[in-house]
């Protein structure tokens, strides 16, 4: 498996499994002189923490993240930074009455036929805990970021049908489903309740906004910031779709609706609209970037499901590890942090973009 | 501009502005063997070229490829393949006029920000015609897919807000915007001849179907196949969204219904539903892949539209060239090109998986 | 500083200070099946532990490994390695009366440049300590590699400007220099001896080969096996020099003398002489690979010496850590390392050479 | 054959075979606003050129470039500079008698064995006319880096044997060799003239110096300024080694002979001696770097020699095509080529290294 490391100048490698000792991130080319501590990351990390709600899984862990290198008196040196945080609460006998089982909505039938075998270990590489180590490098990411006046902050725009109608980021934190609009979560409540009972699960939005990025961050080809975006927040379990701006709605729009007027604000270039969620051309056009990613209801769900065995025996099935009814309301921080991840390696990367500018630099 | 480059072991490098001497593409990691010729590609270039209705650009050029290298008495050899289309039908004074004007909804205003000017002729590097290298390297990485089995298949799902309610492949080419179904073709045209009637242009949705594809091509973190394939669509010019299996839609949804049960099929692990499109975990799942693609309204129209010059001053323009009032119909097989070429550098990539494949392949 | 990450398919990404909490390193591409322990790592740790004969550091520390991801019932999984070797034994305080001077033929002066200051403990990031997680890594290329009947083994070909004249590789671990030659180790010793006597140090160099390389390992433009050989092994600290072959004495033959002649062995393509170091047109072909590097005196010495400190004023300065007076001994098992990483990382991706293969592969 | 793309922000993706249409390179991550034309490209390739001297091939072609992308108004845009030079005088009758067999010292065995077949024309992609895409974006890198100040200049330090005495670069182009020394150039033809007489070839070594490097270019670990380089020259056809500053000469030296000492020098950091030719823990010291790469005698000669061809028989073969007798004096350019890619590479990288720079550029 290839696939671990992401970014170009700004590069993650991160590593772990759901029941092995401990998850971890490995970040390359963080740039040297930043003030870091171990309580800036773990901010984040809390973030996205078990056992917050009834609405969030069981599994009791701290989730203390360590700085193993790339520190020196309080600031970064430039060298690469390990992050670590150790498994404790793990409960693997749960599992192994599933060893041999393709869960649906699971990755065990694929993993079993590319790799021969798998650590059936709640969901080993594939668990949701893979994702602690982006948010541990999306810490250091949006610490840079906000240095250099970026903030990037992601919510639920819509849980299970029910859409927030407002966007207030004061309200984010003060429900648990991380909605910036409270009579939303209130009636999120009211479904999450029953899906509990009904031993089902439920899906829903993340939104993210980014202000302040300056114009002209993504690569016209490829490397859009938009399609690098794209790769990242699809990257996170569950991801079902993406969009940017308008999204999916500009199919049925039309060129003299959805062109954004530019004109002149206060001596500075700016839009009327902005269907395009602030980007154009695959680079960030000054206004706020806007995006959203669909989430899967969570596949491990304790309702009896029918499936198949290692043996391809015909088999039932009902999970009853401890499993996040909604995964919406912790991966909120996930998607704020690749996005955060990959902005930063843009940003940096277009630092090279103009001669005159580098001749500055050197100069 | 470092992001003309895609890819990791079938690497495309692409370059050409839409009014310099060409475009084209260099792909490095085609494995040795291969049959190709001018027309395996050119049949591909043929499915993009401009002209073939009303309802797209009036450029006319032949886009005939060029195979500078790489290919030896028909064969590749291994080595690097170079692919020229020579520009030919060029009207570059069509645009000296808005050389200084940031046209609405195009990337104008970011070009000269980051670079500090631009070539505006056509879009320069932004142009559609970037995307022939793009078709030029699909065609290449098609035609490996189908030595190992594998079908990619894209069309028109919708055309400004008109879906197709059926799929027929057959019917595809039978209609002006790739709609696998006559009615809608129909409807859409009437719907099309009115926005050209009010200088208007429109949007849509391109799907994609990859048949044939084996379990557990992508790898399972940052290189999950949806993710690239996110990448990859979403880097086309005008693509705001991208969705895989279910999509947006998974956000209303459950998990008791999403999850796709297994059962055994003839012997087979097989999948009563497919929600999930095909993928798990990241990597195929031996089901259809499906992925949707949301195009925005072609962003030159010929309606007058406010915005603003490189001076700062606030002007008024309407854009004359020579621009297609949909962008989907020659996008469909842009699409299928990109899909086709993540599928294949991940199925490469994926041969390195297990010890005992490696060992088997060098005994 | 993104410059810790090495490798393609099979990638390493290394971490750690020398007085930090420890040294690692994440390997992403580990394929499936392979059994691995970590007393499989230890045995490579221990030949470049500190500790072993008066002629290196006297730090003392059992540098043991902690195997914390990727492998699962004594297998891989496919998933990545994290590999971790705590520090120990620190005298950080060794290094406080130094941490504002430069010293002579170390990297602090350019550090300092580079990131505006550096962690001055131990040489920090530039610390021999650094391929400690070379090693670990190297240990599990080491064991893919003899699997499939490849073989690969360092030694000191010469210390301080004493031969080995011959290459006995079981005499390599009977003296504490690695010569595969005893009478050579007897005179080294007493070049040693003093050296250390004398506050001064020595260089020497390392020979590496290569057997049971299948033919065609290698890229043909800038990932030859021998040009990514060199970058490998010249990024090993204190590497002066590569070759491959008769290496610079090739600069003083003829094309008569050095092309070597293929002729028939049992049915098989074989050279009479092997000049070329096995290796023709960056690729492997078939005949033992064989190349040196050149390691310069450890250039901490506790003689006095003049430099210049943070300040700009002019200061002597004498080294009195616990220093190697040579770097070869401990850096064989390093070159062996970064030697088998790289052969394993062009040996997967030729793989994808060929199309036959390929076809094979998946049906 | 994934190997054709060298660098990491300035990236080039070379292609093209000996007897094919042409050779080229695509240049993707060049800044904006650098004025080139074909003529700038030009003076590097002439350096190269074919049939200047009779010891240099017949093989008579112009090598003219033409830029086909990435300049608009005589600047850099920022997009991908696409670089072609057309074959003209392929004489691929020449190689009809040889396509079977495999000549000594060449890649002809390793390439069959590893794709199947070859093309056989003229050393196909292994022929040195692929040098001709190195030396067209080594141009562009130069031209750069002379606008930071930064110069490089290589010359052949030795041919056959005979060592240049004194540098003055002022003659290097005074004789056919490159010899920076008239006396050295007598004696190096007289040589020539007796490897010609019997259909013999010789060997050198090429020497590069680079003024003006900014202190801290090169990343700490596996990018290091002179691991980077070293990929770079020794991926050149037929270089066998490569050193930098002392090289080789280090594993007879001590540490306090070695050591370079640091003094201020007109209120500068400076170092009394330079055996580390510049580089001190893989980043640039302010020095002069200095390093030398080891040339093979040209493998194509016309004595008759002994080999085997494709089906196992030993036959002989004298190679009659038109070659270089000497490889070293046609190479120069392309060693400086190669060092200017490597340098300008990781200066670009080299501006993300600190956060206080950073903010400064943002703002």
């Amino acid at each position: 498996m290839s696939g671990s490391i992401y970014g170009k100048l700004f590069k993650i490698s991160t590593w772990g499994e759901s029941h092995g000792k401990g998850v971890g991130v490995v970040i390359d080319g963080v740039p040297s002189g930043l003030e870091l501590c171990e309580e800036d990351i773990q901010v984040f990390l809390d973030r996205r923490k078990p056992g917050q709600s009834k609405y969030t899984t069981k599994r009791n862990e701290a989730d203390s993240v360590n700085i193993l290198s790339g520190v020196f008196e309080g600031k970064t040196t430039g060298t690469p930074i390990s992050l670590i945080v150790y498994n404790e609460d793990q409960h693997s006998k749960d599992y192994s009455n599933i060893s041999d089982i393709y869960r649906p909505g699971h990755a065990d039938y694929c993993f079993d036929t590319k790799y021969g075998f798998r650590d059936y270990r709640g969901g080993g590489r594939s668990s949701g805990r893979e994702t602690i180590a982006r948010v541990a490098a999306g810490a250091v990411a949006s610490k840079i970021l906000a240095r250099l006046g970026i903030q990037v902050n992601a919510y639920a725009s819509e849980i299970a049908g029910i859409k927030a109608t407002r966007v207030d980021l004061s309200l984010r934190d003060t429900n648990p489903f991380g909605l910036p609009d409270s009579d939303a979560a209130q009636k999120a409540a009211t479904k999450a309740d029953e899906a509990i009972k009904s031993l089902n699960s439920l899906g829903g939005i993340v939104e993210c906004i980014v202000d302040g990025c300056p114009v002209g961050i993504g690569e016209t080809v490829f490397d859009k910031l938009d399609a690098r975006m794209a790769q990242a927040v699809m990257s996170i379990g569950a991801v079902k779709g993406f969009e940017i701006g308008d999204g999916f709605a500009v199919s049925e729009s039309d060129g003299v609706s959805n062109n954004d007027e530019f004109y002149m604000n206060n001596g500075k270039v700016d839009k009327r609209t902005n269907h395009s969620g602030g980007i154009l051309g695959g680079m960030s056009d000054g206004s706020r970037i806007i995006m959203r990613a669909a989430f899967k209801p969570t596949p491990s769900i304790a309702s009896v499901q029918k499936t198949v065995n290692k043996s391809g025996e015909e088999v039932e099935i009902s999970i009853h590890g401890r499993h996040d009814p909604l995964i919406v309301p912790r991966a909120i921080v996930v998607v704020e942090s690749m996005v955060c991840i990959t902005i930063l390696d843009l940003l940096l990367e277009n630092m090279t973009a103009r001669l005159d500018k580098i001749i500055d630099f050197y100069s």
